[in-house]
């Protein structure tokens, strides 16, 4: 690809995430030039502006997300800020004409959610995507494949799917829990659309769910708990239940179940750090993924390519914007029904309904 | 043991149970003698009349129960009826003076079952047991080992378990379906026994369940489902979780997992029939034991074994007759969530109250 | 049964096996009765006649082999004792029209196998057999079933099998390492029987080994290792490989992958406990079985049955005699490879020729 | 990293592996800029001539190699020819003083081998490399980190490696059998060099080897096999034992246990494709790498960047050029010890003896 051809794309947010998705773009997304990251937080830009590889890679460092929406020749965005400027910025780019890939969620507040989908529907030439990594992970694109293609579990209707960090003693995931939205719209959310891809789009009927605090006393004042199950009851007879929780003693635990009518499909239900096992005096044992780092990095990789392809080549994005409507529709009735002990009902659109019995 | 020493025991019901206690019994537990059976079924009993194996034994085969009762000598008795005479033949039994060996569930009316355990209160030298037999299988002592004893995981809390039978084309299941209670007192007893065992002892506070039909639709008619999932939430901050199927393709899948505040124990993640693995063009495969008897006959064997040795050393039953009744409770309860789409609640002494909230 | 009609049976040797094997007779094997067991060892003789069960079942304790043999309406004995009697005790009762079960090898001395062959020979209404404990495996039994019944990995012409014993530091196989023949005919015997058993009963071409010592330098006196591996040609391009080893850390470790020309069958490539799995902080483990007592108790009650069950059926003992003198003749010629370095090789019947090339 | 400070290489042979290479340089080797490829095979370069991506990426296509080694700027060369022209190769660019990473072996022939490390001596500012990828695997290296970092297997003293291909009913590895050097050379040649790894780069003493024709009987003109199993002694009592395979039925089986005094570290001795189990009918199934590039794609990723690196910033290169020799010496020994029946034998210094006994 001739230089000129490639993506100029700039990535706003320099935490851990922002810095590894400008290493996925220089290293791993051959048709994405990054030009351009923004950090309003200032050592993230010293550190941007002082570092040797951006340097020589030609990135400009900005403090000001406008002045860099304003970089010469910028055609995209990734957003990898905190949640609670994801809308804002998406906004923002939209009204420039700036692509845009935004990490899941794009709000908390399902209005300012659907306004990031109205502006990008008012503009069918812009490509804008929420990033549900997991779309990408291979293991869950052959699950889809074992499901809809080779149809080998009969018809799907119950998913099982769990998000379980590693206890996070820094208190890093603690800091940022006010702005969140709780535990099932900032862990489950994914699990929430796995369920939705694999049962098919289904709309959500009930939810019901119940949470305990462990280790972050702390979340209390929050209204948030840090281990939680819930169950989410779909019209027309399909069922799926999350656990999620951010204290697991053993690593990263993400695994989903799905069960149809002749089959099941199990992804990751024993995860492996790598392929080694280690035999001594305690048995045998093998390690866990620390963080879902390690787990979805091919995933993160393969979505910064289809986005970016879906850019250059005029295509659709991988992954429809409303989903993130619809997921937090649910994360949200969740989350509600964890904080009031009530079921939380919706109508056959989907719409959430007084939660007095329908 | 001088024979005349060993424990003589009558099983009553010769269903495919039935008949396996009595195997059990004859073979592997060495402390006990069969001496009677007994069946209302005119073609068990001509069965049993019948046999060679049964006749060497010197087995006496009743049609009526009270008869049996009073064959000569005879010290206990191992119920393996259908459950709605669980109840009436355990009270026989104990007017009697006969010890109880009951499978579960004593009743599945409440109060049916506080009968049978306040007539045993009322002669406390009879030894009256309700077969919760996963209790005595290896592995979850093995758990409960790991946890009570080198608090490997510190402090339980959370309990997700499920009871996935083979799919029974034969309709086996359908037909005893209508006395059986519903999904979750049938299939989700054990898993709510379990639960109750390694989180300890824990009171129930609030549950919900929904439910799904997928294959057999004749059970709308009897109000139940083929798969379901419930939540429980205990008092103090402890939950648990069931997934109850009829309809697996793969196999009996039974499994449990206890997460505490340092740790997970998996009982049976990824269930295995035996050591043997086939790679071929499918890839590598091993087969999964198709029900529970594979899974748990060295359960019964040592449930039979510590049950005559109670009697013979007159020690305590190794499970409490009252777990039975707690354990009913909460199966009701979200048997009773699965029809209502209610919460299901319950006070601090863990008795029901009104679904309205507290 | 009625209890004249089961096998009076007799064991000798009471160490810790003998014990194993009297308890499988009484408790697991209905239609044995033990009557009798010998031991030559003081401690063990007089511990037999104090115990209480043993009493209880009538069984009564001999310090003299041959008295034993003449114990009123004796069928049978399980001979259990050091290698070095079994020809001499297997004779003996053969003489006295004594069915046995001898535990393998017959002898580590190919001519006193031999003997104990061709009187079994001479007596054919008696029922004689080697106990090649892992031919009642239920595992191996299905891999047998895979193999030639459903045919399922085409034409099997690979075997790699180990016997890998959890280190000792007691230092009780040390003391009986003097006796055993060398680590192949000690550990690998049943490798090689069931290379055999899976290969089609193949013909040893040419064997070579290497072995090490790492952990007892005092079997360097006795010629032997303490692991060791080593390869087996057979006439028709079939191949075995062993690992065997005395030192391993993690528990008994026994394998055997069978590999044909359209797949693979793998026994217990991860050895397992039971069923539990234990997160926490170093990842995911499961402990092994310490011995193969663990391993292999049901082979055994399925061995005891199905001997028993040949001779009250007077049906054909379920393992050839002849096979542990197959097994004999390639163990010694891996021992020999192990000492000489030399490649050891044998004539198309099977039979060692000089180590020179053929 | 400015364009102009990248390192200029071009990738000589551009079969499966050598458009892999390509690719990898392009995608996933930032400090490396494909200037050219080079293929004396028409449709390749042709291929290659068309190619739109490479036209992009302003990649030249020689048809001469000597053509190529002189581009503009060429720094390095990817070697990925055939094995029989891999020396040549090398010491055409070392004489032009272009750095070199050849795909292993080196040669066939120590002598030529060896004339490529004397010749890579005396540029010492030259880096000449062989690509043992598998050094590179995150899972080998965390083995390597395991045992000699955490010593957490004691003193590792038994390999056990096996490569095993999926059977290739295409015959595409047939047509280069005849310059692949045999079984043990062209398959197991990664097992040998790591069992040199994990055991210390030990010496060996002697070797032997058995074969067998399941598939490929064109192979038996060739004097090769398509199965075979070996096992190195080396001085001081350690051991590695290989299997090597053309014909699998279920995929890439590649796997490696170390056994040291106090553990052992297994890799892969369970192989998968990926996270996902397939629960139906036949019980629970997984699939398997169909090839090797799907097992270390990453292992090729890191070797490209510690290539480029040792370059780039002048350091030691990864593997050192003499492992191949080493490595080569015992699979030739391995080779000739399968073509004879006879023990290879090698003195303290590891060059081979005659067969006589030492």
């Amino acid at each position: 690809m001739t230089m000129d051809r490639r993506l100029k794309i700039g990535v706003v947010g320099l935490g851990r995430m922002g810095k590894r998705h400008v290493h996925t773009l220089l290293y791993r997304t051959p048709r994405a030039q990054v030009v351009a990251v923004c950090s309003t937080t200032p050592h993230e830009i010293a550190w941007a502006k002082e570092n040797e590889e951006y340097k020589e890679f030609g990135i400009e460092a900005y403090s000001e997300y406008n002045e860099m929406l304003s970089h010469p020749g910028l055609q995209a965005v990734w957003i990898s800020t905190s949640t609670d400027v994801h809308a804002s910025q998406s906004l923002a780019a939209i009204e420039k004409g700036v692509h845009v890939l935004c990490e899941k969620p794009l709000s908390t507040d399902l209005e300012e959610a659907q306004s990031v989908v109205d502006a990008a529907k008012s503009k069918p030439s812009l490509k804008v995507m929420a990033g549900f990594s997991r779309r990408f992970d291979a293991s869950y694109r052959d699950t889809s494949d074992k499901i809809f293609t080779q149809q080998a579990i009969g018809s799907p209707f119950m998913v099982r799917s769990n998000t379980c960090d590693l206890r996070d003693d820094s208190g890093f995931f603690v800091k940022y829990a006010s702005r969140n939205g709780g535990i099932f719209v900032d862990c489950a959310i994914h699990d929430i659309d796995l369920s939705l891809w694999f049962l098919g789009n289904p709309i959500p009927k009930a939810c019901w769910a119940a949470g305990t605090l462990q280790h972050h006393p702390e979340l209390k004042d929050l209204s948030d708990v840090d281990n939680a199950v819930g169950i989410v009851e779909f019209w027309g007879g399909k069922i799926a239940y999350f656990y999620c929780s951010r204290t697991q003693a053993h690593g990263h635990d993400v695994c989903t179940e799905i069960t149809g009518t002749d089959g099941k499909v199990m992804v990751n239900v024993v995860p492996r750090k790598n392929n080694v096992v280690l035999a001594d005096k305690l048995g045998m044992r093998h390690e866990v993924q620390p963080e879902y780092w390690e787990r979805f990095e091919d995933a993160f990789v393969r979505e910064a390519n289809e986005f970016v392809d879906a850019v250059v080549n005029d295509g659709p994005v991988p992954v429809a914007l409303e989903t993130g409507i619809k997921v937090m529709k649910i994360g949200r009735g969740l989350q509600q029904a964890l904080l009031t002990g009530e079921v939380v009902r919706f109508d056959e659109r989907g719409e959430q309904v007084q939660a007095s019995r329908l």
